[in-house]
């Protein structure tokens, strides 16, 4: 991709405090590539927000990504901010179309850093079809700041057959995670504490979109809730879940798949896999009647191989996760208690 | 607005890491007054976004605040980040309806200092009239931030009677600045430099969209462009719209409004106030023939009482924007050159 996108000719080669002013050396920043390699009808108008028509209902969301990091095995910080809000809306049961983009970059930012993530960002739109619309560039001190922080927006349509709710949620409802846990946040950590494994640990950074739209053409409203297991990893979004819709949930340890070099990592570090951020994974919540097929139609999805069901919806216990552990005892699994790994996306 | 909402009672007075971490601790911070503070439907939801409708077109816009001192005279970061993006929606001839919310704190933040921020962030909605649909929340360590960078995304239904593009500005049009310039600048540079004056300069931070409406109500298509002039000041606007218009731009030093101690402050410190940031100020490209009644019907609102005509779109000397001086000789005026203030938004 790099190789298609050459950085181009500059005469600077770090960022520096004047390319956040609004003044002329954004403007040499901003034209330098960024309005070039994202461009679009919309983004092209360069107003003060963009104009837009959108069909029926909506969804909308944010996020601000700070990954330590920002380059990871499997990605950079770019992608991820794509990813992550892209899938929010997905996770909406909605269809993105219109990113917004607000980089706040620390002074001294090699440009050709800042290009590589450009690129990232790029690709990640064009896997998504997203278009970045609107747009904002802050740069802070030395020291303020932290490399680049990125937040983006996005807006989409609401699928035509998607009622994602938590209300919707009932006893007996299948619980299915769409693949491997655990491998975004052991990356970033395999990094930071300079893990070395027979091949290396790659995050699960990509959209989950057209994923959950085919999903969605076929299952519609029998699809529940859809949500994304990122900080705080499945266990938090579990117990979350089961606290708003007042029902219990009981999971068992065995059914959840992991990658053997993953679960190996979470070991030697004494992390447990249910608490670790995931990028590329989303948890559904679906009608007992279609979780047979909907794991059938998952495993089929390149995104989706291997998808299982890991817990189902109950009356019994309110508000709790029960999870059976390997050896057979039953453990009540709470939220994330403090922090465990700052600064994961 | 503070007495009607007095701070929980907590067991932390500081932001920790873990307030970040998706878990425990992030959806204590949460429930202590967060979700309260700013409850409606569509936030009271919780899911990974906020679904909504909108009619006809849109607009969507988004900034990242990043001020430094986050509190300073006339307002605060929390009701500058709501301002700033419901006047960006409002320069697109937008009604801001909803906005996203995502905040990146550095660890140590006082949680009462939070809460003000907060309480800003509600009492700028109201006056907006807008509603917080969605969010997010980080935390980085000390040092890799500084106490709190806001950003909010927003978006807006286009007013029936609008038609904004710069693509609509001709020779002839006037070009009118809505209040005295370059307060926000100076209220941060004052605090900055530990200037005294005989009253205190305050920023600007207005949201604008009630009055941009109701001048649409009234001049709907004969306003051909409408601007914020943030940061880089009247000046930056002024010659990125002359250079994207391939007109020029006549105006005179004498016909802009500045407060008489925001014009010494200004030569204290030895800036030019055509570069210093706005907050609450728009500048409006019109239709000559509406010209005087749109200024009429903007002194009659409270935040256009000393609005004025500043300039006139030429077809002499394309994309320059020529200044007539107070002593009479004329000037070329350019985009900010370096950095002037920087972290003023």
């Amino acid at each position: 991709m790099q190789l298609q996108c050459p950085m181009p000719k500059l005469d600077f080669d770090v960022i520096t405090l004047g390319h956040g002013s609004g003044g002329v050396l954004t403007n040499k920043l901003l034209d330098s590539g960024v309005f070039d390699v994202l461009s679009n009808p919309i983004l092209d108008e360069r107003h003060d927000g963009a104009i837009f028509q959108l069909e029926g209902k909506m969804a909308f969301s944010t996020d601000s990504f700070l990954v330590s990091p920002i380059f990871f095995p499997g990605g950079n910080i770019g992608e991820l901010a794509v990813n992550g809000t892209v899938n929010d809306l997905a996770m909406c049961g909605a269809i993105p179309k219109y990113l917004s983009l607000s980089f706040i970059i620390e002074e001294g930012l090699k440009v050709s850093e800042f290009w590589e993530i450009l690129i990232a960002i790029k690709g990640a739109c064009e896997e998504a079809g997203v278009h970045v619309v609107t747009g904002d560039t802050k740069v802070v001190e030395k020291g303020k700041g932290d490399k680049i922080f990125i937040n983006t927006s996005g807006v989409g349509s609401i699928h035509s057959k998607a009622n994602i709710s938590a209300k919707n949620i009932k006893a007996g409802d299948k619980i299915i995670v769409s693949g491997n846990i655990a491998s975004h946040g052991m990356a970033i950590m395999s990094v930071r504490e300079g893990l070395e494994f027979d091949s290396e640990i790659l995050s699960d950074t990509i959209n989950l979109n057209h994923t959950i739209s085919s999903l969605l053409d076929s299952f519609g409203e029998h699809i529940h809730l859809l949500t994304d297991p990122t900080r705080g990893g499945i266990a938090t979004v579990l117990k979350e879940t089961a606290q708003s819709i007042n029902l219990g949930i009981d999971m068992a340890q065995r059914d959840l798949p992991i990658d053997n070099q993953v679960a190996s990592a979470c070991e030697l570090l004494g992390l447990d896999p249910i608490y670790v951020a995931n990028e590329g994974l989303f948890i559904a919540f679906v009608d007992a009647s279609i979780a047979d097929d909907f794991l059938e139609a998952l495993h089929k999805d390149e995104n989706g191989a291997n998808a299982k069901i890991i817990g189902t919806v109950t009356e019994e216990h309110p508000k709790q996760v029960i999870m059976e552990s390997a050896i057979g005892g039953k453990r009540v699994v709470s939220m994330l208690p403090g922090e465990q790994l700052p600064r994961i996306c």
